[in-house]
């Protein structure tokens, strides 16, 4: 079992990483103090629910706790404030108060959903985080959570730092291929971002990390939380550091909003927008093998490089202009200087940006 | 011009109050350095953005600032995750950005709503709160934000201070009598909880502050707002001192709530509460004086201190189990000890706490 803390003052928690976590979750709660008077309210989707919310509920139980469930449709659509109003609903009905906590048990929709529950009920209650895909290593950790509007993706939302991250090695052994590769992109990202050795590690694990080797996915995901966790220590609110996490996100999250949020995963999107980021890192400047790299070892993850021909460049740009990136009238870009290291562009010029959008349809 | 500082470390923020500020708003927003190049989004409802609108927008202009507008239907039922949604939407359709700020214009329908727009917006941008109202005083201060939800009051929401509170006392002149006693009902209770002087000197100015007297008013509202602002610094996200606000609050709600959110003011419901917790308070050996004062001060101001017989009993027992306070099935409350002083009742009996709704029928 690994362990690592996200350092925030007051609001510190742990990571626990480890398979067959599950099994002792009663032990966890008790001692992060929950309370047994006041109903757990768990979030779930539809496709992790019949897997794994049968036995969370029952570890729970036999600990004692009072347990109320939901399971939402699995897919980016449950983020939505008519599913979050549902859940409140749902919270009220069974009666959550003020030391009631929400556990979001799923990947990174349920835990954005879950968690602005958690933020808004009551003003905020307790969140705790069961993250089951490999993408949740990144969304479960910096307290960010949120909804969609059909205008913008994650535009409502909270700063809501959970409790706890719990993260059972065994239930990623039934996620989808293309699952496990787009998860993957977070954690490319953050060697990428942060650790020149851990992108190594990457380039020589890619391998062992698409087949679920336990033992490597345990390594990859305690460095992405690591790196997570040190960004998030340094600047929870982003204000400034932070930033460096959304590599490749700007162009990414567009180019999921231009393909409605059903052609391309997450990871799929900012695997582009991460080669998108190297070749205008290149271009001012980094040397050639932040290109090369960085598309390197994203296509040893089975990733994606180029960009669909058929989405529109002008409607990429015009998504572009509703990002929260989109400060001013400037752009704000990460760019790679090297691998592992990265700048804040605040004046990127939207030209440069449709340039390197066009040059990316021809990537392979 | 009085001026008071909610000290609230780096998110501390000022008070302004006076008569006539809004003529050098603009002024205050440069102080306050607040984007020129963003868009300033004011938020008003269909009773107040007649009257103030015009000018606010004229002034900030004026000043070199970008305003959109959006105005809300006047009343509680404009609280909602609806409306909400909608002001989100238009928040997105005016290009809004992480340097905008959120401006409330009106009472503390559009504090609340606003507010908890700009809590959501991005996570959270800046807020400013332009009071119109005398109950405003309380909700414009303290950063709680919230809608309703059909089951429960203000139980979708956020802590998110304002920026500067901007109170120009000229807009009080054209309130309706009905809303300047609600309003006052909140002035009454801050006396009550923590300043014997403060219950006194309302005693003796009652009749101004019905008449809108500017200078009365103007001393009512700062202290109201000082006595708020003392416990809001001590216990912002009301882990403990902040439940005294609550003061005739648990039983006020329920009866909003049964009164189906239209026949009660929450000045008005909270002002029959404030009696009942008196009636508590004396039960449990404060002073008989309390609950002679409580009322006499109450009545003074015009404000009701009977229940209304036909709301059921029943009724504002269930409606009081949803509340927020309802903490592990002991109910908290709020009882006086004496003229400006409370205590934090955890744990009160239901049965007692019936006794004196019934009880409250028949107060007159
Ligand atoms: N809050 C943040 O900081 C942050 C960071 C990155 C991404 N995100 C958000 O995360 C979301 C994407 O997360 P995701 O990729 O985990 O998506 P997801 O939650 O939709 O999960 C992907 C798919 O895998 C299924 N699934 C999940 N766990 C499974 C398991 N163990 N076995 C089988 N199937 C399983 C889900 O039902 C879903 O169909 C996006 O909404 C994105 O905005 C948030
Ligand atoms: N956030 C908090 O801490 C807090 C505290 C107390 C109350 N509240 C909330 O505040 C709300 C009640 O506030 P309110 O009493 O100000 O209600 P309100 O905003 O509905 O205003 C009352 C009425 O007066 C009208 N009005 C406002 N200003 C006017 C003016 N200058 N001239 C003429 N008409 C005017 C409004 O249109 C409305 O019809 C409730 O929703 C309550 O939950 C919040
Ligand atoms: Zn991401
Ligand atoms: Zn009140």
């Amino acid at each position: 079992m690994r362990e690592l803390t996200i350092d925030l003052g007051d609001r510190s928690y742990p990571i626990y990483i480890g398979e067959g976590l599950l099994d002792q979750i009663a032990s966890y709660f008790d001692k992060h103090g929950l309370s047994k008077k006041s109903p757990l309210f768990i979030v779930s989707d539809s496709n992790v629910a019949p897997r794994f919310l049968p036995k969370v509920q029952q570890k729970l139980e036999e600990g004692g706790y009072r347990v109320v469930t939901a399971v939402v449709p699995s897919g980016e659509s449950s983020k939505s404030l008519a599913q979050f109003e549902q859940l409140i609903t749902e919270a009220l009905q069974a009666g959550l108060d003020r030391n009631s906590a929400v556990i979001a048990l799923g990947g990174g929709v349920v835990g954005d959903l879950a968690g602005y529950v958690a933020a808004a009920y009551m003003r905020g209650i307790r969140f705790i985080q069961i993250p089951t895909t490999i993408l949740a290593h990144d969304s479960s950790v910096g307290g960010k959570v949120a909804v969609n509007h059909p205008l913008a993706k994650n535009i409502i939302g909270a700063f809501h730092q959970p409790e706890m991250v719990f993260y059972d090695l065994a239930t990623l052994q039934t996620l989808p291929e293309r699952e496990v590769k787009s998860g993957l992109a977070e954690v490319v990202k953050h060697g990428l971002i942060w650790d020149t050795e851990f992108v190594d590690w990457i380039d020589a694990h890619a391998d062992k990390l698409l087949a679920l080797d336990a033992e490597a996915l345990g390594y990859a995901l305690y460095k992405g939380c690591s790196v997570k966790a040190a960004v998030v220590s340094q600047d929870e609110r982003e204000n400034d550091l932070r930033a460096i996490l959304n590599l490749g996100h700007t162009i990414g999250h567009a180019l999921e909003a231009v393909a409605n949020y059903n052609e391309l995963q997450h990871g799929e999107a900012i695997s582009i927008g991460m080669v998108g980021s190297a070749i205008l890192g290149v271009e001012l400047g980094a040397p050639q093998e932040v290109y090369e790299v960085t598309k390197r070892v994203l296509q040893r993850c089975g990733l994606p490089v180029r960009l669909p021909e058929h989405l529109d460049t002008d409607e990429i740009m015009e998504a572009m202009m509703h990002d929260k990136k989109f400060k001013e009238g400037h752009m704000v870009y990460i760019i790679p200087t090297a691998i592992g290291k990265v700048e804040i562009n605040k004046a990127m010029s939207a030209e440069r940006v449709r340039a390197v959008v066009e040059q990316l349809k021809k990537e392979g």
